[in-house]
């Protein structure tokens, strides 16, 4: 069994090396193929891992780390922050919701397949004191100190991947570093040109494909886990980079608050499943490998964006 | 240098045969990180890598191969079909078209960060003669006659991924087979149970992170190269797998036609950036490699759904 691995891992090292010229008609060789775990045979079904996943599976979120955000038109968006990855950008954050500086703020900017972005970028506002104005690049952190479920299978853009306390991760265990990836829902900082990190007063979220380029040169400090649909259906704006062109058409934003701020009566309330459970665990081998009625063929492995981690309104 | 490749190559094999116990912490070593190449200093601007692209770089769209969607309420989604890789379908998809089958159907079911679908599910209608009723499963095809580029980069989904005729594909070199992937924009044909493949009637088109574990389990027709923003910019249906509650919420289809039905006039024409060209390997390396003023750290990789190929109307 190691032998066959071994020939085919040699064979996979061997692809990365080789130029293929333009327009070469590929044969059918091994000479090319990176190396990836086989399917697994009946694979847990990932919705049953979760529904059946034991109460102490799930960890309570801190209302400190809800960011939980009004529309002027209905409607609440609802953001968990990443205190762990950024934390000058989420005190700031934090400064910044408490002191009410995005109420009366917009949705500004909605580009197809990539991001909607929001704050009081096309009209300034002074922001309160405590803000820090020029935070550190907190695009990466050290491995240390995290614990990380390895996904287990390749990915284009970092040495490894995986999950650690909720969140998708990049990172490279050689250089001892880790940092969130642009995944679906997650939610960053609008900056300049560098050495500019931004604030943390405009923020966007994904709405497209993740745009992992976009990993170790942006502060990432969330994710949205309630209400995406109201950031993601909206018009495209039809300027450059999906800014939109009339005034009338940005998304006012009533207020935003930190949970923690919010009467506990009014208070949403959410639990992540623990991304070091064997629930997760099962999940994962789940999403990796498809089965039931309608999948033929199962993958046999899933990409650290299609396997985000699970979250449900707290009981 | 062969050698280095070599070590880092063991490593890479070594990793995906360990299982890491959920909940350990991670010490900085290199034995789960898989093999990748490294970043390349001073990549190709991706976007100057298109705009520069000479004439012959670019290929023409068959008009027999453009769908033509138009919405009642105004504003048109053009689909570019792909018959290598699902002949019986396209040819079904043709027949629909010109026996006018989808002029009043409807988009009847957006999910978030999944797809969009239209059709005629919701109020069947009677099909023209000609369509196959039971299609043949083509989830894939022989590699042989395909003039694959490889990506270059490892993927979670498939032994190899690259472009083929401006599409983008997995493939198996051992197996012999080549299949199209669930990037967004690419458009699919509805179905129900094995071992139904559906007839193509009901379509749909990814609108969120690419659902590659539908690869090899659904017949992918195209992809969507104008108007995607009609499609992922929905309401998004309330109903279990997003579908609209209130036939109200349906988005009506005026009509749907081949270009080649369309007088030459008012006929839409693009083109394709040849995926054999060396401007399309430029831009896959510029996309890799992302520099400029913004990017501080290039990721060195990129996945197959964040490099499709460029389409641009015809001059």
């Amino acid at each position: 069994m190691r032998n066959e691995f071994l020939a085919l891992g040699l064979a996979a090292m061997l692809a990365g090396c080789a130029t293929e010229p333009a327009g070469t008609a590929v044969e059918p060789s091994s000479r090319y193929a990176f190396w990836r775990p086989a399917p697994v045979a009946g694979a847990p079904d990932p919705n049953a891992a979760v529904s059946e996943a034991p109460a102490d599976a799930w960890r309570p979120i801190d209302p400190a780390d809800l960011l939980v955000m009004e529309l002027k038109e209905g409607g609440r968006v609802v953001i968990e922050l990443a205190p762990e990855f950024a934390p000058v950008h989420v005190a700031n954050i934090r400064a910044l919701a408490r002191g009410g500086w995005w109420n009366g703020a917009a949705v500004y900017r909605v580009q197809d397949n990539y991001v909607a972005q929001w704050g009081n970028n096309e009209a300034p506002v002074p922001m309160p004191a405590g803000v820090v104005k020029a935070p550190p690049a907190e695009y990466d952190r050290p491995l240390a100190g995290l614990s990380v479920r390895p996904l287990g299978f390749p990915d284009a853009y970092a040495p490894m991947v995986g999950h650690s306390g909720g969140w998708p991760v990049g990172y490279d265990p050689e250089g001892g570093r880790a940092w969130l990836a642009h995944c679906y829902g997650m939610v960053g900082v609008g900056r300049d040109l560098a050495p500019d990190t931004g604030t943390g007063g405009e923020l966007y979220a994904v709405i497209g494909h993740a745009p992992r380029h976009l990993d170790l040169n942006i502060a990432l400090i969330g994710r949205v886990i309630e209400g995406m649909g109201l950031l993601s259906a909206r018009a495209r704006g039809t300027e450059a980079l999906g800014f939109y062109k009339e005034p009338a058409l940005h998304v006012g934003i009533a207020r935003i608050r930190l949970a923690a701020d919010i009467p506990a009566a009014e208070r949403p309330a959410f639990e992540v499943l623990r991304s070091d459970s064997d629930s997760f665990s099962r999940f994962v081998t789940g999403r990796a490998n498809r089965g039931g009625d309608f999948f033929q063929r199962p993958a046999g492995g899933v990409d650290l964006c299609n396997a985000l981690v699970p979250v449900r309104k707290k009981q």
